[in-house]
């Protein structure tokens, strides 16, 4: 599946800007280019330079000028790919890139595939599969909570955790399968006592790995959020009043699964995305119909449920009124709680503007821990930012804990957990040590996978397909 | 004007993609990126390194790390703007790039303004004015045409010939001056064959560039082309017949003047905007009222005039008849001759899918040089195409020929001719060298503007405005 071909792409954005930069790797790189460059000073032969070295000149087509360019020199192994490398900086027309990708084209180099040169690095040894697939999501990173992510596993993150055990469970099953081919006289290579501790060790890492996933996966794509509550209780207009706030990060990106519309936000680095709330606003003022169902439907995507509530309801209403309408509410969140016991719930009286001092006291004795809002003056919305970001923080990120937010590695480590639990259970049962090295040459497997140690060709293909070009 | 501090910009187009290129330039650009860059390779200084290599390693804010990173360093004067330089070469998250210019920002850099890069380059001179501007139309230059004139007049193109017919005349002032300090002695220190000689010489290279300037400025942003002709004989279609042959390479370019849609095409790397086509178009079904006033102005603005007519008007006709018709189209064509005898016209006879052969003889007898065509049957358009490519090419393109294309250099070269042929009146009628002395002051002020040795700041402001930020 490599072709050792020497392949070229545009490695910055497409579109004009000052510059751009074209790449080429493969052991043919430095002379192609050799080939169509004149250098500023004498005859310089790119060949001849050392690696990590900037040279000025011009690329020609025979005696037409393509462009003034810096050509930067990577010698095999000392490049991203681990092959020859050459980074062609041009001015950045798209028509002059064009016409160099054209002209290398022209000369037998192959336009890259996506991720090709990251699947190059890959396979020469210069990062591990769960570094390659950090360079796609760094690339993709849009907050920081993403980008932290990002940048953990690519500077190694957990593969090199996970590579060390595997190393060490590899050793063991070695030594295990030593003693079948001596199982008449009975020896024992490997010290069990060692073997339940690797055992152990690699349980609880295992377990605190695919804990971190549900966390890590809602960082990186966005922590979803679910507003929900009674029609005309403001629920738009709480929406608009955040999100108008920082009009300069919000996005609407179009929802994957489905045809709805998200609203995303990124409040203090981290993405929330408001769960089809392009749905909520169309609704709200239509039937009540649609009712409950459809929005516990919301409210099971979410992993934030923030209930909001229109405190105008005890405006000028005697104490007794005002205790019972408000139990009816609490009725509600009670439901709530009780249907989703595991998500995190923000309750919010909203239009407290309409209300006086003393109803809102009301309000505060008999629902507990509720924020008050008026989404249309603008208050409060900065008291809600400050507690979605403490319900972010309260996780992993805060203290650089390892995080997994990559779903192949997560299915891989869950795998591997089946089967070290497998082992373990051997152990216990005293099983003959040839059915214990099956279950363990599984885990070895499954944890091979997640550094790229064990891989087929359409786990590598699927991987890299999802890389953009010129990585 | 010349601010010494360091700047920073985004250099490659904004977006996201496999890499970006942060470039800083100044004094203090290598110092500031060395205190947040780790290197791989030990405590590696970045100010110990040689210019023109490249360092890989870490952007990193204190101890958080930003992103994997490779620095090229390019010290004073071994740089693009003559100062010390930077790029950073990052991972193409739109965070990431944030991230990193936020940063230095922070560490008191200052983002750079419109071609503060290529201003400083100038300033410090790496270029002269005339190839600073050449940087800015390569960057925006989307065809063959364009390219090779940005490109020609990047590498000098005509700015040295100007520039040493500016020195020669410059020596001549002097002498000429020196005579006005020994006047009363009558000695001539600049020999007047020698002088009239180099006048003859700045005067025939000022028309010949001058001349080049109307071909060059077309060329450079299209050639403008109206199809004009009767309702329904075919102009839209022909125009969609040219346009969906080249889906790939067509734009929509909103008209700068005014409102108007204009239709791009590129033929042979030759571009051609068709004027206010999308004006023809609307109104083709509509009364004729609007008429040969609104044709005429259409084909006024042009340099090439497609004029297009019904051949299916002589369908099933008799001779006589067919000849009388074709009689009236020669009377419009003529009209049009004589309205624009300095244009190039393009005849097309459209709808020839309808006509016998003999029919079409009989047209081809009676109007001469007809282009035949039938643009539902996409008959005849590629023999269009060729005749449009053949009459740009009868231009200095296809030479190599010095060709400006630059309106502030047009006007320069204009004002230093006026200027020169002053000169010239001055020594046929014998005016005193005092005289004379100031004219020449004059064309050489003129001169010194093309290539930047004659300055302002509201000169400089005006003409770096224009570039994109980051070159």
């Amino acid at each position: 599946m490599y072709n050792q071909d020497t392949i070229i792409a545009l490695a910055t954005p497409s579109g004009m800007g000052a510059i751009a930069v074209i790449r080429l790797s493969g052991e043919d790189s430095i002379s192609v280019v050799d080939a169509v460059f004149k250098s500023k000073i004498g005859n310089k032969s790119l060949s001849k330079q050392k690696t990590h070295t900037i040279h000025l000149g011009h690329i020609v087509d025979n005696d037409r000028f393509i462009d003034e360019v810096l050509v930067s020199v990577f010698k095999n192994p000392n490049s991203y790919t681990g092959e020859n490398v050459i980074e062609i900086s041009c001015h950045g027309s798209v028509f002059i890139q064009q016409e160099i990708l054209q002209l290398f084209i022209q000369n037998g180099i192959r336009l890259a595939n996506p991720g090709e040169f990251t699947l190059r690095a890959f396979l020469n040894g210069k990062l591990d599969l769960s570094q390659a697939e950090a360079v796609a999501d760094l690339i993709a990173s849009d907050s920081k909570a993403s980008h932290q992510i990002a940048m953990q596993q690519m500077r190694g993150g957990f593969s090199n955790e996970i590579e060390q055990l595997r190393q060490e469970l590899l050793n063991f099953a070695s030594l295990i399968e030593l003693e079948l081919d001596f199982a008449e006289e009975d020896v024992e290579f490997a010290n069990r006592d060692d073997f339940q501790k690797l055992v152990h060790k690699i349980t609880a890492v295992l377990k605190q790995l695919i804990a971190s996933f549900a966390y890590g996966n809602v960082l990186k794509n966005g922590i979803p959020v679910a507003i929900i509550g009674e029609p005309n209780v403001g629920k738009s207009t709480l929406l608009n009043a955040l999100l108008n706030e920082d009009k300069a990060i919000v996005s609407e990106i179009a929802g994957t699964t489905r045809d709805a519309i998200e609203d995303e936000l990124i409040i203090d680095g981290v993405a929330y995305r408001f769960i089809d709330t392009a749905g909520i606003r169309d609704t709200e003022d239509t039937i009540e119909s649609i009712g409950i169902k459809k929005t516990f439907e919301k409210a099971s995507q979410a992993q934030v449920i923030i209930y909001l509530f229109d405190s105008s309801i005890v405006r000028n209403r005697n104490e007794k009124e005002q205790k019972q309408l408000l139990e009816f509410v609490l009725v509600e969140i009670n439901k709530i709680k009780t249907k989703f016991p595991d998500k995190k719930l923000l309750i919010i009286a909203n239009k407290t503007d309409l209300l006086s001092d003393k109803e809102v006291d009301n309000i505060n004795k008999i629902i507990k821990n509720i924020l008050l809002l008026s989404a249309k003056n603008n208050e409060g919305i900065n008291e809600l930012k400050n507690e979605l970001t403490s319900l972010a923080n309260t996780g992993a990120l805060s203290n650089n804990q390892t995080i997994v937010s990559n779903s192949r590695h997560f299915e891989a480590l869950n795998n591997a957990l089946k089967e070290i639990i497998n082992v373990q259970k051997g152990i216990n049962n005293k099983l003959s040590s040839d059915l214990i090295a099956i279950d363990i040459r599984e885990a070895l497997s499954y944890l091979g996978e997640i550094t790229g140690k064990v891989t087929t060709e359409d786990l590598l293909g699927n991987i890299f397909a999802n890389f953009c070009i010129g990585k």
